[in-house]
């Protein structure tokens, strides 16, 4: 077994890649004071990493730099195991393409030194259909962001099934020594957790629009004047929870539970039995973290208002440049 | 035709219901300077609307009053009908149960003087179906709003089938005239558009718990540190013309079309047809407005601060009360 690198050991990145998530990944890792090295085989890659770094770092100087953080610490190379050489970790983030990553994670796993992480940006492929072509794939595993990788702070981590334990483990404290909110998935799942739950509502707004039910600038209205303003505060689980008042998740299943079997979107709802009932109210008690319904109304009235408000700057400051 | 009553002269609205949403709706509507009449049949609904408002209340305050707005321009009667009398609006938000709807709209509408709308907050019934008790049915219409009533804007209006062109529009004007964001749909879709998105999501999160894949946390915490902080700003067509890069939806739909067909959701995907695409790409184009990639990412740059910025302060503003 490899000893892993400790978090606070990592000191230089690999970014194979430097498309949008490349790119953003890029600058995350800089502005956390890191150095970058970055190979992306597209004409014009260097340019095109340059602008996407410039144009990141106002927002995370913004944020707030790491001491030492430099956005010119950052090197392109020829090869991608040229830009591996001498990283700490690696971070893919090639074309969404299954044969394109399986011949490209073998080349890196076989690059990267001992202890050294091989995490995939893929939006959806298990690693364990990633990483059949690799000699020795211990160290490759699943570490998704969403776009852009230097604001959002999700990271789904999951290893594949040749995946070694300690690589999964150190991708994660790796991730969350820089900031990142990490979930660590104990099982594959295509699409891992929050890709399926964006691409359901994708799919269905696809279907209407193929239909004539709604246009796209109303589907995005719908989302933006409606319930995308709960979302940053509480998840679809709490949001219900208070959506049920007084009564909280229980009273909301047993209130709205006929309506899992109205035509609301194409997507068949699951059985709702007394199982998956209690486990939702167990669910959200537990993300309510025993705080009385008051409170909770009370912090979400507080931050959808802030939300409003912060949304509404950010277009007018738009506006006046 | 009745002569509806223009937006501006709508002084008094009837609250039918008054849990969560009626309440909600009551506390919105004298915020903007409008007496409410109020009815529900449940025992002690009295106290729990006057607990709703006074809950709304420092919220409805920092976002702005209306001049003579007051808390207290609120009675509770004894009979839905003796409510309706002398409203010039009535807003119905009973329980979801589609055959306690049809007896208590046809109610209302026989109620409600000549000109008066009658909107009911229904989740997902379409009004041709609630409006087959009533012996006019002309000023019955959809107004579908989104919890907290009093602090999302979107508003869905939509008619049945024996609704009166004048109705839907005399609802669509009397909300965007009080500042809510509506849209106006012009055929009926179960669910309407927002709800559909959601109720995506929401199934999608049920199958995943029934299915031990995630618990009720990690759904939630993958949306709140993950795609949530983007939707208040851009909606999910835009969200992913941003995540095309410099080439926008066109490239976006082109690289991630195959993953359409991944099972990334257990719903199954439109097939991606090249008028799909097209209506895809001109309508992330129409919702840009025209404005070059750059702007659009720095536009939601500043969003997403500024919004993860608001949601910490909320949440720490509940840890020190």
């Amino acid at each position: 077994m490899s000893e892993p690198r400790a978090p606070h050991e990592i000191a230089t990145v690999a970014c194979i890649g430097a498309g949008v998530i490349g790119g953003g990944w890029a600058a995350y890792f800089l502005s956390r004071g890191l150095a970058v090295r970055a190979w992306d085989p597209g004409p014009g890659a260097g340019d095109r990493l340059r602008r996407t770094v410039d144009a990141a770092w106002p927002a995370l100087t913004e944020l707030g730099l790491a001491p030492g953080a430099d956005p010119q610490a950052i090197t392109l190379h020829p090869t991608a195991a040229e830009a591996v050489a001498g990283a700490d970790f690696v971070q893919e983030s090639a074309p969404e393409d299954l044969e394109l990553k399986r011949s490209l994670l073998a080349e890196l796993a076989a690059a990267a030194g001992p202890g050294v992480v091989v995490a995939s940006s893929t939006s959806g492929f298990p690693m364990s259909d990633m990483a059949v072509a690799a000699a020795d794939p211990s160290a490759l595993v699943v570490g998704h962001p969403f776009n852009p990788p230097y604001l959002i702070p999700l990271v789904e981590v999951v290893g594949g099934r040749d995946s070694a334990p300690w690589a999964v483990d150190a991708a994660a404290a790796f991730y969350r020594h820089i900031g990142k909110s990490v979930i660590e998935m104990t099982r594959e799942l295509p699409g891992f957790i929050a890709n399926r739950l964006q691409e359901a509502i994708w799919r269905e707004a696809l279907h209407m629009v193929a239909a004539g039910e709604a246009t796209p600038e109303e589907i995005d209205r719908s989302i933006t004047d409606g319930p995308g303003l709960r979302w940053p505060v509480h998840g679809p689980c709490l949001t219900f929870h208070l959506a049920g008042g007084e009564g909280g998740m229980a009273h909301m299943l047993d209130h709205f539970g006929p309506s899992l079997k109205a035509p609301w979107t194409r997507l068949d709802a699951p059985e709702l039995t007394p199982g998956l009932r209690d486990d939702m109210v167990a669910g959200a008690g537990r993300s309510a973290g025993g705080r009385p319904m008051a409170e909770l109304v009370a912090e979400r009235d507080r931050a959808v208002i802030a939300v409003r408000r912060a949304v509404a700057a950010a277009r007018a400051a738009g506006d006046r440049a």
